[in-house]
């Protein structure tokens, strides 16, 4: 919860009045109907406490994974995880490559870590480069990424996340992947790390059912991790029943869903190089990402423009590296993307 | 989350058979039905994040306590509150009297503060006592309160609660008074610190909607606390959207039924003398407590007996202070209640 004017992310429609929400990443067809389902009946039995195993919940995650569920963990929305990882590893040195989603320099903050950052450029289109392997030392104890990278959209390329993962192995580095757009990100370029894990490896890849399951108001997300030691400090940080009986319903019922993220890759199949191609028409730089949505640095104004519209897309001037002007929307239905094509003209060019 | 065999708590219904749970102490008429509505709405509507300002629902919370939206802070129930509070204080030397809920020593011990243990004695009924105030001192930087006390339902009478908050002023102590069994504690004992708050006071007061409204599974929590500072520390620990969208739609749904609890405590001015009589005829010693449970000392094997029979009460061995054979169980409602007699009487007495 947040108590000051410190909110720094999308999908903000309660403090002004928004027609159409671009700014938040999630699937554009909502939950599935047996989600929906799932909360609608758990409705019904909300007085008993959660299970504060998560029982069923991780031992189909696991299986989904092929692994056991003792490296499952679960939380209240992937981001929880974040702060919970942060403040568990304590680390002393971070390495942050940027832009790249506020809460992990957040959470490393609040764990008493100032972050290291490792800076991409912009002339390079934000791209991770193999730079980033001479980056990481005996000293470092922590990288943070995410792929594909929010707001850039880039992913890590497999030879180069193969790469960073031998290389913090060799240096006893904890490798911290952010894989949440994994399931809506396109199929020649989605690549987890999960069949690559080994007993003991300092590795944390990081999971939510927030976006490809459209259910980010309920809260859910889930780590993978071999090394025991840091889940159990993890889970010794914060109360037994974090993650609510509504919200594990809800991920048992989704993962039985797997056509549903499909389903929205196939509509970003054709509306992502529609979309590319009227906004490129309309004068802006945009970067060909490989999830869920765009990134169009320098277009200054068009966030405010848009907003006085009652169309939200995600202003990127408060991410670290990045420039006022600098902006994200998420890719959604011909419809909608047809709306905010239609307003994006009219306040750019009358 | 749990990963271990670490869970200290009731309401497991879920690692063996359970047919009737006393384990847990929440309203026994389960959530009511505009919560549930609330919830079965909240399901079509899960894809745009929560509010990440809990913004009705804090300032409907603070109208209903005369205060300041600013001083109201929700949770992902009270539970997470207590670990949120205890990480952005830090205190050194913390006051904590034994027994009492268990969360309050992991939250400490998770914040790197080892408490100190103020033992309430076994012959005083685990009566709080003016003693306690002797205990205080300028070096105390935190004294954690639960009143009615869990487990043994004792609350701290009202000339003492006004005591101990002016010695803690005095003394620069923190205050930190569970109150989440306020609104199911009968009705002249009920005492609640909040209209004592004044700006900068360093007390937080933790309330739960889990309990009065049966919304466990849910989890919604909040604090009241005029020390803006620490707030802000609390809310900078963890992620914006901590509190679910169906969890906010709840608590406004509950707060607009305050006879739920009320009918609550009408059932338990009938079933707490009966239960209590009836225990005590079985042999059993029983502590009169002030809230919807009931605290019944040195029944050793008691637990394990109604266990076999598919009843859950609460083994409260693990409590730091008390004893193997130390058991709690809610007040129910008569059918339940006698249901409980009779095969606790089955299995004391044949």
């Amino acid at each position: 919860m947040i108590l000051d004017a410190g909110y720094v992310h999308g999908g903000d429609i309660y403090s002004r009045p928004i027609r159409l929400d671009f700014s938040a990443n999630v699937n554009p067809f909502g939950a599935p109907a047996a989600v929906r389902a799932a909360v609608r009946q758990a409705a019904e039995g909300l007085s008993a406490y959660p299970d504060p195993y998560c029982g069923p919940l991780r031992g189909k995650i696991g299986a989904l994974h092929g692994m056991d569920p003792s490296g499952v963990i679960c939380g209240n929305g992937a981001a929880e995880l974040i702060y919970q990882f942060a403040a568990a590893l304590k680390p002393k040195k971070a390495l942050l490559p940027v832009p790249s989603f506020a809460d992990y320099e957040s959470a490393l903050v609040a764990a008493g870590c100032e972050p290291t950052f490792y800076p991409l450029q912009r002339e390079e289109g934000y791209r991770l480069t193999e730079d980033v392997l001479q980056a990481i030392g005996p000293d470092t104890d922590l990288l943070m990424l995410c792929s594909p990278n929010n707001p850039t959209g880039r992913s890590v390329p497999r030879e180069l996340l193969l790469a960073l993962l031998g290389r913090c192995r060799q240096t006893g580095t904890w490798l911290f992947l952010d894989e949440c757009f994994y399931e809506l990100t396109d199929e020649d370029r989605a690549f987890s790390l999960a069949p690559q894990l080994q007993d003991g490896d300092r590795v944390f890849l990081l999971r939510a059912f927030t976006k490809a399951y459209g259910m980010a108001g309920l809260r859910l997300g889930y780590g993978l991790c071999k090394h025991r030691d840091l889940l159990l400090r993890m889970s010794r940080l914060t109360q037994p029943w974090n993650v609510s009986t509504p919200a594990q319903a809800a991920g048992l019922a989704a993962l039985d869903c797997p056509d549903w993220p499909r389903k929205a890759r196939a509509l970003f199949r054709e509306e992502k190089p529609f979309l590319y191609e009227r906004l490129t028409a309309l004068g802006l730089w945009v970067l060909p990402g490989d999830a869920n949505f765009l990134f169009v640095p320098g277009a200054p104004g068009l966030y405010e423009k848009l907003l006085s519209r009652g169309v939200l897309i995600r202003d990127c001037a408060n991410y670290r590296g990045l420039q006022p002007g600098d902006c994200r929307m998420a890719v959604r239905t011909r419809a909608e993307n047809e709306e905010l094509l239609k307003t994006m003209g009219e306040v750019l060019h009358g």
